[in-house]
């Protein structure tokens, strides 16, 4: 259902909570490694067949002038998902954030926050979930464990933290 | 199929795009003015239900600290499509685009260029084509249009322009 | 009198200055963990009825796209101060900055500086002191701490640094 | 109740908002012309002599390399609300909001948005409600105009604008 | 011998700075409007081919998320010089500065300044002039008149402005 | 062919990437330590000479407010590539990299990435393969390089990581 | 007494401001343009003779990537002056400000603010007045002008603005 | 001669080399902290006493929202050189580099280099030297030394660094 990419394995640190988001949300992926400006023919086959593959998403992270996300999103009607990477190469972020985001019009990229991977991975489940009745359930249910885990931090540090 | 809100009736112009966008891609919308710092009630309604009304993905805009789209991120299954707009009372925009990509993990904002309203239009009917062949189709015909229109523009520039 | 709020526990180790402060000026307060994206029905109850329980000022920390502080001005008519943290999800700062400084009109918010829960204790004191002469008095002490701490460190600057 | 003060008279057309909302709120105020800068003797006894007069909050506003809002909050037990102004000389307001919100421990200035003297103004009344029960139910009133005022723009968007 | 290409038919007031120079260095050259995200194969044919038709170097304008100059750098053996467009779509340039500049090791991009098409025109002169000595001194005559012109131009101020 | 030079030693770690890329090459190329602001008449000797000794192109890298490609570049008819360092005394980078990248009309500088002086010795790799068949050819193998590494490493991740 | 050169006759606007306040302070100046990247041999007879004229200090201006005044106080043994000027060619002033601001260790530029010729007229009248009381005199009356200059504005505002 | 001060002695390891420049160019100096935030009686005290006690030149350092050095230059007609201190409580210095470098007309600020304190002692030394022929030999000398040391290392990567 959701293609995850980076454009080099030095991003699956980051990328792989957006495996673990759909695992937990038993949301079938595939995950590889595809670099805009290494392996250009690689992205143009990946990008402009997978939405006859059955993919319904595409999770692309790159970092510093990341061009993946944008050049999968002008090569595939999919909706694509980007996630800026803070590699090593990155001015602080900043430029793997505004080759993500700042794309013209016509050509969207759904951008995340810098190194989101985890909500990239949810984002894929609340498209997927468009069409899934189950899934949106689940994904309610996400949302209520995330709520029951900030009572349980409340209830931590009200009674450690006595004024 | 598609909730528009925006923060201020001054957003207006800018996303009104998403609108025309939707339009083209015959997607059905609505639209309305929801803020989150003065109508807190209004969109905590609105966010909490719009799943449950049939809604299939939910585009919001808003300018300087925008909250709005994080806000009913944070309250609804749905995906949400944030559109940062350069408001008046904004830093260069820099405000808007942090204040709607930066989302912590668990809550997703699917965020767009700055005044990308145009681009946020062509992303919720994507993601509303995940269920729907017809509009998969109609989004693949846009994309064909995009080309032919480059191509008339380099063919105007090659023919006018003669080194 | 004064309430102290945080967006995750994570940030208890930035906001525990606050809390530090207002013991050392003898106000009283409280503390909590309260999300504006994780437990928003909490947030709403406890924005909207701090007035009525008597609080006098609210002390809001969070970092990145940081709404709780936004939020909880909107939905309390006390005034709200605001540290934004520079939490692990962060730009550098700046998003967790501008989403608490760049408050629309109508709705402001206090803000200190980049993890300046210190200062969110003193100003918090400030107010407080609006209605209380004897606060008022400590706080001026305070000040006059301030001075003769840094007249100490002239004096072991110029004893020890010999030109 | 609430002194205001500007390093320029060309803050004036920025700074006037704070006036016009305390007259909203029906809050007396003071204004005046004090350089940090120009004046540093006028801003001394300004500030220093501020609560002996019974001035419960000052707002200060200053564009570029402003101190004024720092200094006199260093000379001051009062809380003081600092208004970045966008001025001429300033790189893109960046200047302004830095050098007013960054303010060391031991010594804040409640900071508001870029040119945010509206919000300055709510905030010294909000401030000045801590002991003032009429004035904080005059808040809440405001705030209820500014949701009517949303909801009317809300009907308009819907009423004129037809998908 | 170079080809200049640029996202945008709107690219083109700032891109013909670069034509008017290699016109100045009597460089031939050829334009086209090749647009990385709606026009992806003609890219893709354009840059794998352009050494075996001749071209030296070439030189590719866009602005905001600017993949044009990366991919075609990615795409062909020549060297390729970026020019940042400040487009309306741009955050302040700072978006098409680095999603050109930044690229990652192995597929780099020569960056001139923002909007700096001349200079591409005359880096690109400089390029091909390695197996040039004509050209090479075109280029030599063309900085003297840079020199000559700045002669004139002190002259004119020591005449005119008398202290 | 290729003169190599920087600013500091300090810049060595930084700028020997481009040496051993230009080896990997078999690229002929000399290295120095040129300073532009304390050996000025050493620069002057070295940028208005290199021409005349034969050298196609020099990478110069500096960090810092970087003078030296700039002044290079306004000294030599060659193409000059600025690498623009990360020293110590930088402010995360970005007075390098626009103190390289914003030279005006008439003296171009071809900027690289921040430390990216792998890409510069690619780069004159390229300017000289200008008129060097046989080096072209190593430049589209090291190409192929590139891919056939990025494919190993999607092996190994699709390998390893089993979802 | 002082040497005002810029990098253009296009800073001629901004620069003319510290001509007027050296006139008005009694200082003998001269004015020339003087262009790092294209008249280089002119700026490296101007920076290392001036002292030898008998000039005491230069004051130098320029935008974008402005190498003028670090290049001229590595040359020269006396204080430089640097103007940071936002010229056309700059990305609002960044560039201009950290390329003359951030120079390494050994070489300082006395900077003022962005466009800030008029300080920098006034820094260099206190810079001659280091040997010269009668113009230190000058210097502090004024001073007072400013002082003076603020309280006809802090009248006209407190006598036209009624609260 | 001259007068080096801090706003807190946490700046003391950044300032120190201030004062080793001033004792290699043998130029007296003192040494104190001053603080405009926490001791700003002291400050107005020394900086408006600092010409009669026979300083020629001030140095200031502080971090964040830095306010000693304008403060001073406020009242003081001798030149104020400023510098900016990367403190614990700064965003990545930009608050220090802003908050002293854009002083508003008439009251400049001499900057250097974000922790420059090396510069800002040379920058003193040549401001005394404008009525000192032998200290001016010194820096003379002082240059030559600079020359030399990056002679030295030249040979050192020539040598060590076989192409």
């Amino acid at each position: 259902m959701v293609g995850i990419i980076m454009g080099s394995d030095s991003d699956l640190p980051v990328m792989k909570a957006a495996c673990e988001m759909l695992e937990e949300l038993k949301v079938p992926y595939e995950i590889d490694v595809v670099s805009a400006h290494r392996t250009p023919e690689k992205m143009y086959d990946y990008a402009s067949k997978a939405h006859e593959r059955g993919l319904k998403v595409i999770v692309a992270g790159a970092g510093g002038a990341a061009h993946l996300p944008g050049m999968v999103a002008s090569l595939s009607p999919l909706p694509v998902i980007g996630v800026p990477v803070k590699s090593s190469n990155s001015i602080d972020g900043w430029d793997s954030v505004l080759s993500i985001l700042q794309m013209p019009g016509g050509v969207p990229v759904a951008t995340v926050a810098l190194n989101g991977a985890k909500n990239a991975g949810i984002l894929a489940a609340q498209i997927v979930s468009a069409g899934d009745q189950e899934l949106q359930k689940r994904i309610i249910e996400y949302k209520k464990g995330l709520k029951s885990s900030v009572e349980k931090k409340s209830e931590k540090v009200k009674t450690n933290y006595h004024p």
